[in-house]
């Protein structure tokens, strides 16, 4: 966030990143600068452990003017302390702190040439490929060296950069990963704080209305002068499909599109595509909830909150053993009577491992359903994700190796099917739309080594 | 649990009360038994903050024979640490853990009688009252001692006791809370581990099967001979209303009643008794899902997933001024795009203070909703339960002070309706039911001092 | 502390129980109440790990008036967090707290009675015996409750007892452990608090003069109008000879005997005792400095730092393996440069299982001592403590099966010589002095059963 | 430490920063490598409460070589934990992990430079400048690029450095700060490891012997091949007195000297310079407890333990208000019955603002010292050090601004005599010395920017 008058940025700053926990729940952090002090605390945790009162006052500095914030999901890099953002560091710019979303893909390459003319990597985070490409450009002001380090690193990404006086944010070319912008009206005929968020719910969190997206390729700064652009480097629309079909809050509205409608018309573009005889459509809550809803409506067949989610679930859960693991499943989902004797229809927003699913059918047999039809909401995954979608847990994608049928006979369902390519784009009906994950098209470029595990730095 | 052979209690008493972590949030608790050894573990926080691997190891007895759990809910008693269950002690009868939900209404008389005779209270919970008076039966053994103390004490109550070779439990003469039996398949031709739970989940979660409610008045035991029954104290059931309309899981039976179908039927109901023309039928999630879908179907109004709930939003979140507090809610729930330009049926469980009801109806209509139409699936509260549901929390009724009209204006809807008391009856086509406090007729007594707060000892 | 006048108590008592750390380094507990509140905290950990702000300024209630602490050294009852004292109930002469020193010897038997007669015992702690003998005296006032309760218990015992007005310390009738009472200066004409503690660093900690010590089997009070006095059970004077050997602080006077001059004595008389040719006088730090000091002056032999002591080794130090227990007194304790070639006399307090002498021995001769003299200022300790020293610790007591020579051989000293009985009661030249552990005749009793393990509750 | 062979390296490591706790309070970290991994774990705290069983285990590679661990003493840098050491950072040269002990005094100058050609900084640690002028010489191999990097930094230190394969340790021209290789005996033939440590006590603990000190100026390192050395820039010896005074443990031998001879000579050097009538010689405990052996043997007077000191006092005490700092020395330090009555001679390592030393005295008066004669160790300190003794708590060095009258008057001390410069060279009797706190002779440079704090970086 950026505020012309001093506002509790620190408060404000802890409200949007809770807002948008669901992006990221390895760590958090929060960054803010008075213009002369920076200060940062981050940690390992949720944002409700990492900050408790007496952190987030420490980071409430009087005249705070500048300040960014994180949740990380881990992609590159494992999930130690020193890689949790903000990144800070001095540099012949001054302090800079960095936060990004997303990955790099010729990080790898960037970094060992930079190794090699002396440069020293403390983290394995990509931000700190970023700011050294920043640093580098010692004789340009930090737009332009931003815009210029933009150049030189290809993927899909969206970052915000802060000095003592200025926030930055921009998005790669292709737009693959969301940064909104947003205001806050100004009090006493002031000019309202900027804030820049990968959802607009962090906006609506600190009282800002959304005023857009920043575009594919473009670079927006603020400062005491207010908000300027700079278009870096024009490309193709191609947001990640992933945002619409699970990653986003269902409140949101992203490049345009509105998550809740856009899943409303998948669930009714796979039932006109998938249709199936049987009594009720239940979703796999949360993910497929509105598209179970689409597919209800377009189906005429009744909508039915058959699978109880254990709101306590995702927390830190013991289970020693394969079994115990197992078991996992079994304390988070569990069938309601709704499923007794009846042929249901079931909807979920992807099948990755496909493990989950079977236990899921096979919970819902156990509790009585006749018939399970499993209908999902996007295409095969049969690709990995280079551009900041977890492929570490989703290397061992059941679709890459098995055909449609061999999938449906591992998890036991009476029928299967997934939604058409087409069909997708079609109901996002929005931009251009990034399907690497389904199809192998990478917009933005791959990494010259595939396997993402020799990205990272061990140390 | 009971298991006549040795299995890892402690590891399934941890799943038990984790599948049981929405009936209480404040503290947690295992006590385990080799038939010597009486090892106890407890703490302020969730399941999975109390326990941790080394902590639940230490539980784990190679010969476990008896064990109990507990989850808090705070009702009578403030959240100290040593409120926190299984109350362990030493008596005449050996060592004693002892878990209860509910209340005793003579608690207070009870105790202060036997302080006069010499006794000492170390806490401010009722269990160490049902704990004295059994010990002081010092002639009797301790299914009799137990039976003598549940004569003694009033109010709705299950209560599960444990010694070193017996697993007891018990219920009130109106069966008020609920008890569950269930039992795990034996191994090897041996007989398998009896459990005893508020709720079916518990036992599904251990693997057990429901064998049937521990009736209302009845005490049964469990030793090596089997499971044993005496009814103690037979009364009219009149379980507690609220089971159904939230406290429950929704995938539990209570008394022969299923959870999901009584709410369906609520909803059903609610559209009969209280229809309104409108284009959706929107749940405050979770506790109004199904009545929702209720509602929908009975009315063939659309139902639509209009309020996302972040499911970080129950952590502990910071919020230190009175306008955060306001933020709370709305970092908690989020209209979607479906309320916008719709006349809207927002439909919940209850309504106790409205002060975040009227924060929702104010968060749809800022959404865009043209109407709000707030059904209720229960009829107003405007009496204290003494039973167990926390009467602190919902100690400022508004429904005792205000007409529904005034509620109405208050809380910003444009209708607002409540399930009529032979509706919820019909819906919840079970046993009687105690409605006390829709209609102040208690049928398990009132404590002698009305104040509640008097009753907390200030140690 | 008892103050008339309001007072930080919570604060006061916080500074003189952390000046008596070194009598108990298991648990700390504070309780004070302002007349009507009562709040108690109390955890494991040393004094400066329980409180931290937080937990202290919870306990400064605005016009506190009584307030009692306790470090928790363990005896009977092992260092479960339940047994951490002041043990707070409510009794029928209202809310009382208790702390203890020493231990009553027929506890096991009063409990077994009470057991009978009813009464629940939730921790393993002698206090809690203490308790319900007072509460049982219903008809009696607390202070005379409190004396009937002392002709009851048998053993060597100091305890501050607190109600919310009256603060009560009692000794018993062998004065075994120490209690000296201590006032501060009044304020504006105002009486000054009084204190109770087991020290006199205690009462300095917090501004107070000692005043006296309470007299064995003498039972003080406090209230608001002063303080009052009652000798319940007059028995002849035998403090424990450890408190000057070891226990006490340097700085300590207790029955009119100060600590370091009976230290000086010890050493002194060692010297007379056990004369040796030797070039230095080497203290094992920190108990053994005195009576080095004395040894030399008596002896004429230089005293030197021969042994370094690591003022970090008390802490929590990570040992896995039985070489690295080993490790842990080289991690202790290091050789100065000052004992290469020199044949040095070793001066200790005591000799308990003899490992770590041992050790200390070989750690002389390997940087070069020539020779190792070794003086105790005890006897050989050959009978375990009834009254409060952790006999479980001194479990195996090398004296008790091997002669002085066998000792010496086992140690691998030159020579080995403990001051006489006699030695010890000069040197101390003050009251007469339980010497159960040299001697085995027990002043104050012996339990029933000798195995102090048994006294144990397994909860 | 580097093995040839496997051995626990963590452990190891473990036992050697907990043997030089006392260098530094403020952090502790280890760095383990096995030729492939690098594990780094650091925290603030002390040793024991950074390092429990799990973290060190996670340090324990199976196949562990090389290892470096430190405890932090806040000179430069603030205590934010990512200034804690071991630093960690991918360079041409691979993965390194420096500790360092002492100051650069010109980093600021070199990292400013470095900072225009496009260098991060993410810590305000003077070993990233370091690690950047190593990484800066792509050309050259580490032991190369470590020498140039010595070349351009000046000041007093000792670094030790590690790669997967390789140990370096330097120590500056005028060694001011100290040194030593350490060897285990090698198993079965083979050749032990090597220890690299400030002090001979770290060596010790990992059972390994003194081989020497590192000279000033020059570059060890050891690999497969064992131990090299290169002198890269041979200097003046003048190592840090004040090692001698008070920093250096009592058993360490450093630079040919060792500790407890040089302060027993120190102590009897004060009293030939400085005698005075008196009845007892009394230490300041710890630091001044040998040299005042050597005050009583030199001047005949008995030496007595006048000053107990609370093991436990160096915790974290609550101290809110000025008076309860006051306190603090009070908790710390307490007057025995020795010096009732008598005229004293305290003996103390050194003065630097006086207050502590004020407080002292007053304490001996109130417990009846007739007189005080205050000798010190150490001449007036009146200037800050750069090179690693902390001259952030010695800013307001009473000597500096005051007479040695002024300085008796603010104390009140009957008499105050401090050692001469000369007296201290003689009783060091060793190499030439840095007495630069003393006579403002700094013989390693001084910094352009004077004030200290400007040093620091603000992230």
């Amino acid at each position: 966030m950026y505020s012309p008058q001093p506002i509790d940025l620190a408060w404000m700053t802890y409200l949007g990143i809770f807002s948008m926990q669901h992006r990221g729940q390895e760590a958090a952090g929060i960054c803010v600068s008075d213009g002369e002090r920076f200060h940062v605390e981050k940690d390992l945790g949720l944002v409700t452990q990492v900050f408790d009162e007496r952190r987030l006052d420490s980071l409430r500095l009087a005249n705070a003017r500048v300040s960014i914030g994180h949740v990380r999901y881990s992609t590159t890099g494992s999930n130690l302390r020193f890689n949790a953002q903000p990144l800070t560091t001095r540099t012949n710019k001054g302090i800079l702190g960095l936060v990004h979303n997303g990955n790099f893909v010729n990080a790898r390459e960037v970094r060992d040439t930079m190794l090699m003319e002396g440069a020293l990597f403390a983290t394995t985070n990509d931000s700190e490929v970023m700011l050294n490409l920043i640093a580098r450009e010692s004789h340009m002001d930090l737009v332009q060296a931003t815009a210029a380090a933009m150049q030189q690193l290809k993927g899909g990404y969206a970052c915000v950069l802060m000095s003592r006086t200025q926030l930055i944010g921009f998005r790669d070319p292709n737009g693959v990963r969301p940064l909104v912008i947003g205001q806050r009206d100004g009090e006493n005929g002031n000019v309202g704080a900027y804030v820049l968020a990968s959802e607009p719910c962090a906006l609506f969190a600190v009282g800002a209305r959304l005023l857009r997206d920043v575009l594919p390729g473009e670079l927006v700064w603020i400062d005491r002068d207010g908000l300027h652009s700079l278009m870096v480097h024009p490309g193709t629309p191609t947001p990640c499909a992933f945002e619409w079909i699970y990653f986003a809050r269902v409140d949101s509205v992203i490049d345009g599109v509105d998550s809740h409608a856009a899943r409303l018309r998948m669930g009714a573009q796979l039932a006109r595509e998938q249709p199936v005889e049987a009594d009720i459509v239940v979703p796999v809550p949360d993910s497929g909830m509105v598209a179970a809803i689409g597919y209800a409506r377009e189906s005429g067949i009744p909508f039915d909150y058959g699978l109880y989610k254990n709101p306590y679930a995702g927390r830190t859960f013991i289970a020693p053993t394969q079994e115990a693991r197992e078991l996992k499943v079994k304390m988070k989902l569990s069938p309601t009577a709704a499923v007794a004797g009846k042929r249901v229809i079931l909807v979920d927003d992807s099948i990755v491992r496909g493990t989950t699913s079977r236990q899921i059918v096979n919970l819902l047999r156990e509790a009585g359903a006749t018939e399970v039809h499993f209908r999902v909401c996007s295409p095969p995954i049969k690709h990995p994700c280079y551009y900041g979608i977890d492929t570490a847990a989703r290397k061992e994608l059941v679709a890459s190796t098995h055909s449609i049928e061999e999938i449906r006979e591992l998890i036991g369902a009476d029928t299967l099917s997934f939604i058409s390519e087409q069909g997708l784009r079609d109901a996002v009906d929005g931009p251009g739309l990034c399907l690497a994950c389904f199809n192998g098209e990478y917009p933005a470029g791959t990494p010259m080594v595939n396997d993402l595990d020799k990205l990272a730095l061990e140390v």
